[in-house]
């Protein structure tokens, strides 16, 4: 499950407005496949782990090839019902009840005759929800909460975005918390900057920032969408050559109101801190980029206190990808 | 041997002047033990490996009473043969092949006749080595070279002890750079830091920390041993009332003469950034522990510029500790 968790954190926010889902394939005691949900549209983590655990021992069947989801369900039930029933699987998130374009992830696991289903978190989703009771009827063993605490982290993003508005603050700095002097990331956490560009509603930034580093804030890396734009400011007067104002389709909104984040479910926050500081209360994650060198340069300036605990971490590269969340205290 | 590559690190630093060496027990594809070298004098990791192995499948065998490795060496040979037949040792340095107060761990594990030795490095101390002819002279199946390149990393700091001396930089902040500011590490952290100085030879730190902060740089967490201390310093003049100058037995060098930590083999510096720019060239580790909150105060000044790689890291509690290695760009 540990695994399962992993790989869904390597799309955690990407799979907007889906959840981050991870799912592992086991076969007497050895590992067939670690999958996740990578994009909305794309197949659930369920049905990745599925095909990539049937390729593992059948690398040249026709499957390689498929990619779409209900091609994929439709192959599996058609040519691998037997494989499957020796394997278990581990999914983070309850498998999906919802019959759609697609059969349900349930519906797919008992067809397929696996052995046994650990579940981390259970369905919070009202519509998708019924997949372990469709597993049990169907007399696959099936072991809840595995995890769970873990597995509902994952969950945050897709919630807050179920009901209201997920913000999230992202931030690069240097080991000695250095935040500018010319580039600190490379291209790799650049591009991973870019896709989660390419997933937000609207980017928020400093008006200070705005008029200093003449940014552009768009998605070059992936060729992907470019957000709205909110920019934090008391004086409404920008230069409209900064590049940000140039790209087309965009709306940059200039404001100093911020319950206008709350119009949009998906807000991603860059720039400098004392935006950060009107806003603590409302972040839910911090991302932090953190790349291992020592620069000269300007350190963060923190005008206020902060306790978080790290929910989650991972290499980009050779760069640390870290996400926080703030520490109520209260709890 | 990625499971005994971390657990190696827990104690990395600390099994000084041994190398930092971790095993992992298997058989049938389950793990039975993961265990570490955590101490000069204590067993080997294999040793506390195979002993925990065996008491995970026997939980009330008299083994557990048994914490002396020549005791741990006889028990196993004289009431445990049979039960390591089926199992497999992964280790991350070569077993060694010096029989000292205690039969060597090649030995060991050739009587116990393990079904199969996974090894990371060789042993690169001539003394004892010959672990690797010794266990496949006996048919016993050995592969080596097993994530070969982490396992060497981990003996750096043992590399450097047998030749000459291991000098690495401590310090702690919190996420957003902050280095004062009252303390920033939980007890948890401090206690660790506590045990680096009973370990280490000489504690070398700055002149304007000592006047600033006017420390006692004791072990008074863990009631160890308190390192001699080298203020690096143009001023000679120091208030003897400082706590540092009140440990007994303690030397104090007062120096800018930073030639003298090559008199010791193993040095710690804590402190400011002043004396790390001026020593990073000689610098094997850098150690930082990082706390993840935002605090108020001095962020660090750095004022040269380096890169790193993260060789490894973990948690202490739900702090990080961080273990950096200076990147030659000539490599």
């Amino acid at each position: 499950m540990k695994l399962a968790i992993d790989e869904a954190w390597k799309f955690q926010l990407l799979t907007y407005p889906n959840p981050a889902v991870g799912a592992v394939v086991v076969k007497n005691g050895a590992i067939l496949s670690i999958e996740a949900h990578r994009k909305a549209g794309e197949a659930h983590a369920e049905v990745n782990a599925l095909k990539a655990a049937y390729l593992k021992e059948n690398p040249n069947s026709r499957l390689k090839m498929i990619s779409a989801a209900h091609e994929i369900h439709e192959y599996l039930l058609n040519n691998c019902v037997d494989f499957f029933e020796s394997c278990s699987i581990y999914v983070t998130l309850e498998p999906c009840n919802h019959i759609g374009k697609t059969p349900s992830c349930a519906q797919l696991i008992e067809k397929l005759k696996l052995k046994k289903v650990f579940i981390g978190s259970l369905d919070p989703n009202k519509e998708a929800s019924g997949g372990k009771e469709r597993l049990i009827t169907s007399n696959i063993d099936v072991e809840l909460n595995i995890m769970k605490k873990e597995c509902d982290e994952l969950l945050l993003p897709f919630l807050k975005w179920q009901k209201n508005t997920f913000i999230f603050y992202k931030t690069a700095q240097t080991i000695n918390g250095t935040i500018d002097g010319g580039y600190i990331s490379s291209n790799q956490a650049l591009a991973y900057v870019h896709t989660l560009r390419d997933k937000i509603d609207l980017l928020a930034i400093g008006g200070n920032t705005v008029r200093t580093d003449r940014p552009t804030l768009d998605t070059r890396f992936i060729q992907g969408n470019n957000p709205d734009v909110f920019i934090y400011s008391e004086k409404k007067i920008f230069d409209k050559t900064i590049p940000l104002f140039q790209i087309k389709d965009r709306k940059v909104i200039i404001s100093e109101n911020l319950f206008t984040l709350l119009d949009y479910k998906f807000v991603m926050i860059e720039g400098a801190y004392n935006l950060l500081e009107a806003i603590i209360d409302k972040i839910d994650y911090l991302v932090l980029l953190i790349s291992p060198k020592m620069k000269m340069g300007k350190n963060i300036l923190s005008n206020f206190e902060c306790e978080f605990e790290i929910v989650h971490e991972n290499f980009i590269g050779n760069e640390k990808i870290v996400f926080l969340k703030k520490l109520n205290k209260n709890h």
